[in-house]
């Protein structure tokens, strides 16, 4: 199967990266079924996917027409038989998602190429639940998937090189730069280059090198980026910052790590969560590195 | 001293960074005098220095005119006389800055407040050879001074506090964002972030993951930045990039740092020394990155 033969895409999970995962497939003409386990979650995942297209239709960048394009089910039998690709975004659980892969393997006709958009899992470990290992691969989104639009393309050892190609192809024909990872490893590429930024900014903060304001205003002041790592970590929740750092200060045993995730602990034991709290980091709507006086232009 | 009552500096060592700061200071209404030891590095250093007034007087950002207001010299009792700061920029050697501080100590007035730009030392190395140790600490400028405007103020534990505020405000005055750094340690602010960034970024390529482009096409494609951390590396000059990667790959016996400086070691090796040599991850002067076709934007 060539990418141009895809029609339909069943994206399983209406979580936010599933819901933007099928927005960007129906502005991009195909017909997409977006399945969730429960239709409360469902309704949810449906408002946040309306909730995008109006914005970006008030951007001029599509219109709510396709969301006519998008079907939400509940009726995974029913999806899946038509399926040409699937785009799996449940719960990092391995075990899940071995299990949810291997009831579509059972719905979906032979030809369905299935995809996991994991962001930090192994496509390996669960490619034999799958059923279908030579048919299945990572294709991992980045949020927002319009402005973000790179998409790794990750296979296991056992994914056919042509398979490969055409996920390739298809996340080109969705609008994605799509970056074929090399080998298999743990984090994409752009994951691994954020990771290393946020830790290092973490390790400014946490050892009194200089406060967050500070550590943001130097990396905006050189790189001309509209926010910093700080402002970054906000965005993506400190709940969340704080979940993978404590994990790899416990896999790694690296004091610096532990001292990372103490900081960030800091925050959350305060209601601190982020911009999606209100306040992190910074103070939201009206975080401080938004304000002109937080980065003096250069006036020669 | 205030930073206002400060008129007089004095930059020592006209390499690339002591020329953008004479210019720098000069632009910010300061009168300066340029040393270096031979005439022909003074020479080649304003040979320089008349290249950036030129570029930024095309750019409606300064005028040639106060070029007027930097003294080249090679006599450094003369200059050191009437000078109020000084700004240290000779080769990253602590002996050798020591020597030259001491010198200047002989030479400069006791009200004389010294700044050394190091990027690799602690000011605490030479603090004592300075003889005014308590009127001493790093002021360190990123490149290019005029668009980068980011200092890093590092005290060392003898500086008096009333100098890190009048360099801090000094810092302010010629257009600068002062970062005071928390306590004295190797790296600033920045350089820890861009190094840790820079470092994954290699990591990824030396590893086999992605090669250099596609390692930038993510970057560039998510952050939304005109160059990557490849484009950035040809820009600073692999051999330095090397130096530092090797220096450190010895020092920590880190196996991923010993490969990422053989992977640098490999572009060295075939002449490929970044941008200045026309040739390093990129070809110049059109690099990939730079061209539409690099980043496909998402025509939504």
């Amino acid at each position: 199967m060539t990418a141009e033969e895809i029609k339909r895409v069943l994206v399983v999970g209406a979580g936010t990266m599933g819901g933007q995962i099928a927005l960007q497939c129906a502005i991009h003409g195909l017909d997409v079924a977006l399945y969730d386990v429960s239709a409360g979650a469902l309704a949810a995942g449906m408002g946040r996917v309306r909730g995008y297209a109006s914005h970006l239709t008030a951007q001029g960048r599509t219109t709510t027409a396709v969301l006519d394009h998008i079907q939400p089910t509940t009726d995974l039998a029913a999806a899946a038989a038509t399926a040409d690709l699937v785009s799996e975004s449940v719960p990092e659980d391995p075990a899940l998602k071995g299990r949810v892969l291997a009831e579509l393997h059972a719905l979906c006709p032979p030809r369905t190429i299935f995809t996991t958009n994991t962001s930090t899992l192994l496509p390996s470990m669960f490619a034999a639940a799958t059923g279908r290992p030579e048919r299945f691969c990572a294709l991992h989104f980045h949020l927002p998937v319009w402005d973000a639009n790179v998409a790794d393309v990750m296979a296991h050892p056992g994914t056919d090189p042509a398979v490969v190609e055409t996920v390739t192809a298809f996340a080109r024909r969705i609008g994605q730069i799509p970056i074929v990872v090399g080998r298999e490893q743990s984090g994409y590429v752009f994951n691994t280059m954020l990771n290393a930024l946020l830790g290092a900014a973490l390790e400014l903060a946490a050892g009194g090198v200089a406060p967050p304001a500070d550590v943001d205003r130097a990396w905006m002041g050189i790189m001309h980026t509209p926010v910093g790592p700080f402002g970054i970590m906000d965005a993506i929740g400190l709940d969340t910052v704080w979940k993978i750092t404590d994990y790899w200060a416990g896999v790694s045993d690296d004091p610096r790590l532990r001292a990372n995730a103490d900081f960030l602990r800091g925050y959350l034991d305060v209601g601190r969560l982020g911009q999606k709290a209100g306040g992190g980091f910074y103070d939201y709507p009206e975080p401080a590195y938004r304000h002109p006086a937080f980065l003096p232009g250069e006036e020669l």
